[in-house]
C-alpha cells in the first residue's frame, strides 16, 4: 500500500491544473478570513484549527469534480471553504469526545484551549459552514453536507462505543462509511452539482467519493500498523493502543489466535512491549494483505465510476488520487 | 414582572387559532419522528431532549409570524421543527460547557448519557436542523438560522468566560442578543419569509423577535432572584450561585456597595446563607425595578414593530406574548 493519501496531497498540488490550483490557493486565504471574522474569543482557536496543516483534500476533490463541468467561481470557492470548515469542526469535536491531545503533531483545540472552547469552536464552525453553503443559494448543497454531518456525528459515537470491543467487517465498514467516506462523497457530489453535471454523472462522482473515502480510511488503518511515524504526527500503533478496532485488526482477529491483540485492545494504557507484541501479532497474519485487497476493490469501483465523466485532466487526477491510496503505481 | 414566558406558553396554546394549534401539534409528532430515525444509539438521548418539556415557544413564534401571510403547510412544519431542534442542540451543548446537571427538573443529556454522547447528540441535531431547513428549498431560511447558530455558540462562550467577573450593561446585552434573542429573531424572520411577507414586514418581525428575546432573557434573570422555584425546575439564585452575572445583578453592582454580591459571584460554591445575603443585597437596590423598566422598553419596541403587520389574531397574540413577558396585563 502506498503512502498515506493525506501525505501525498501536497505533491498532488504539483499536478493540479492551474485553475484548480488557483481555487485551492484562494480557499487558503478565505479560511484565514473566516478566522478573522470570528467572535474575538474564537479567533485564535478557529485560526489554529483551520491552518493546522490540513492537506485540503476535500476541497481538492470538490474543485476537481466541479471542473468536469462549468462551475461558477464564487460558488466553487464558497463550497470548498465550507467542506474544509465542516471537516475541521468534526475533528475538533472528535478530539473532545476522544480526549485526543495532539493531531498532525500539534495540540488539539481541546488541549490548547479547554473543553468549553473546543465545543463552542466546533459549533461555531458547523454553523459557519452552513452559512457559507446557504450563501451559494442552492439548497441541494446544504442538504448534501447536512446529511454527511449527521452521518459523521453518528459515526463518531460508534467509534467511541466500540473501542476495545471487537466488531465485524460489516459494522466497521458502516462506521467508516459514515465517519470518513460520507464527507468525501459529499465533496464530490457538491462539486458535480456546482459544475452542472447530469444526475448520472453526479451519481458516478458519489460512487467515486464514497469508495475513495473507504479506501482512504483503511489505508490510514494500515499506516497505523506499518508505517511512517513523524510524517503523520502520530506514532505507530496509536489506534491499537487506544483500543480502536480497525479493518486489519478485524481481519487479524478473524484469522486465528488473537489473544495478544485482544489484550492490547482491552488494556487501558498498554505498555510499549505489549503494544509491540500486538502489532507483531497482526503483522504475522494475512491481515494487511487482505486489507490491501479490500482497499484495491474499492479503488477499482471508484475508478470504474468515473467512466461516465468527461475524459480530461481532472478525471485523470481523480483516478490518480484513487490509485495513490493503494499505491498501485509504486 | 409577570410569570416567566416559558411557563405561560402552555396557557398560550389556549388562545392560538386552530390552524396554528394544529401546526404545533404536528410539530410535536414530527419531533418524535426525528428521534425515531436517529442512529440507534442516539434515539434515546434525542427523544429525551426533544420531549423534555420544552414549551415550543420558538415554533409558536414562527407559526404566528408565518400566518400573517400565506405559508405553505409542509415548509411551515419543517421550519418549526428545525428551530426547536436547533434550540435543543444548543441547550445540550450549553449543558456540556456549563456542566449543568439538570434542566426543567430533569437530568441533562450530559448527566444522563455522558459527555461524549452529549457532544455527539448536539452535533447530530445541529446537522438534522440544517437538513430539514434545506429540504424546504429556500436558502434564506438556512442563512437566517446559520447566522443565529453562529451567534449562539459565540454567546455561550462569552457567558462561560465572564462567569464571576462583573460586566457592563452593554456587554451583557450584546451577550444575550447572541445567546437568546438571535433565535427568537430568526424564528420570526423565518416565519415572515415562509408567509411571503414584504421585506419591510420581515424586518419588523426581526425587530419584534429580537426585542422579545431580550425582554424574555432579562425576565428569566429576574425570576432567578425573585421567584417561583419548582415551576422552572430551578431554585432561586441559581445564576448568582454559579457566578453568572445578569442584568439585575449588574444594576445592583452599579448602584452602591456590592461587596456581598461580589463575594457570592466569586465563591465557587456559596453557602445558602451567603447566597441568601447576596439575593437580599440585590433586592435592596433598585435593580429589579430598573430591569423591569429596561424590559418594558424592549417590549414597547417589539410591539411598535408589529404596526407594519396585518391586524388580526396572530398579531394580537404576538403583542400579548410580549406584554406577558413584563406582566403589564397583571
Amino acid at each position: 500500500m502506498g503512502r498515506n493519501l493525506a501525505e501525498s496531497a501536497r505533491d498532488l498540488r504539483m499536478v493540479l491544473p492551474s485553475g484548480a490550483l488557483d481555487a485551492i490557493a484562494r480557499v487558503e486565504d478565505l479560511l484565514v478570513e473566516v478566522a478573522g471574522r470570528a467572535p474575538e474569543r474564537l479567533v485564535a482557536p478557529v485560526l489554529e484549527a483551520l491552518t493546522a496543516g490540513g492537506k485540503r483534500l476535500r476541497p481538492i476533490l470538490l474543485v476537481l469534480s466541479a471542473r468536469m463541468g462549468e462551475p461558477e467561481w464564487e460558488g466553487l470557492l464558497a463550497a470548498s471553504v465550507a467542506v474544509e470548515i465542516l471537516h475541521t469542526a468534526t475533528l475538533i469535536h472528535d478530539d473532545v469526545v476522544d480526549k485526543a491531545e495532539s493531531r498532525r503533531g500539534k495540540p488539539t483545540t481541546v488541549t490548547a484551549h479547554g473543553r468549553e472552547t473546543a465545543v463552542v469552536t466546533g459549533d461555531y464552525l458547523l454553523a459557519e459552514a452552513f452559512y457559507g453553503l446557504a450563501e451559494i443559494g442552492n439548497p441541494r448543497l446544504v442538504r448534501v453536507f447536512a446529511e454527511a454531518a449527521m452521518g459523521m456525528s453518528a459515526g463518531e459515537l460508534e467509534q467511541y462505543r466500540s473501542s476495545g470491543t471487537p466488531v465485524g467487517v460489516e459494522a466497521y465498514v458502516d462506521h467508516i462509511r459514515m465517519k470518513t467516506a460520507g464527507l468525501f462523497r459529499a465533496a464530490c457530489v457538491a462539486g458535480g452539482t456546482l459544475g452542472g453535471l447530469s444526475l448520472r454523472q453526479i451519481d458516478a462522482l458519489a460512487t467515486y467519493g464514497q469508495a475513495l473515502g473507504l479506501a482512504f480510511q483503511v489505508s490510514d488503518d494500515v499506516m497505523d500498523l506499518v508505517g511512517e511515524p513523524g510524517l503523520m504526527g502520530k506514532s505507530v500503533g496509536t489506534d491499537l493502543a487506544e483500543g480502536t478496532v480497525t479493518l486489519p485488526v478485524i481481519f487479524a482477529l478473524e484469522e486465528g489466535d488473537g489473544a495478544v491483540i485482544r489484550r492490547v485492545l482491552e488494556a487501558s494504557n498498554p505498555t510499549p512491549e505489549l503494544l509491540e507484541a500486538g502489532i507483531e501479532a497482526v503483522l504475522a497474519t494475512e491481515a494487511i494483505k487482505k486489507t490491501e485487497a479490500w482497499a484495491s476493490g474499492k479503488v477499482e469501483a471508484a475508478i470504474e465510476g468515473l467512466e461516465l465523466l468527461p475524459d480530461g485532466t481532472e478525471r485523470a487526477i481523480l483516478e490518480a488520487i484513487a490509485t495513490e491510496v493503494v499505491g498501485r503505481d509504486a
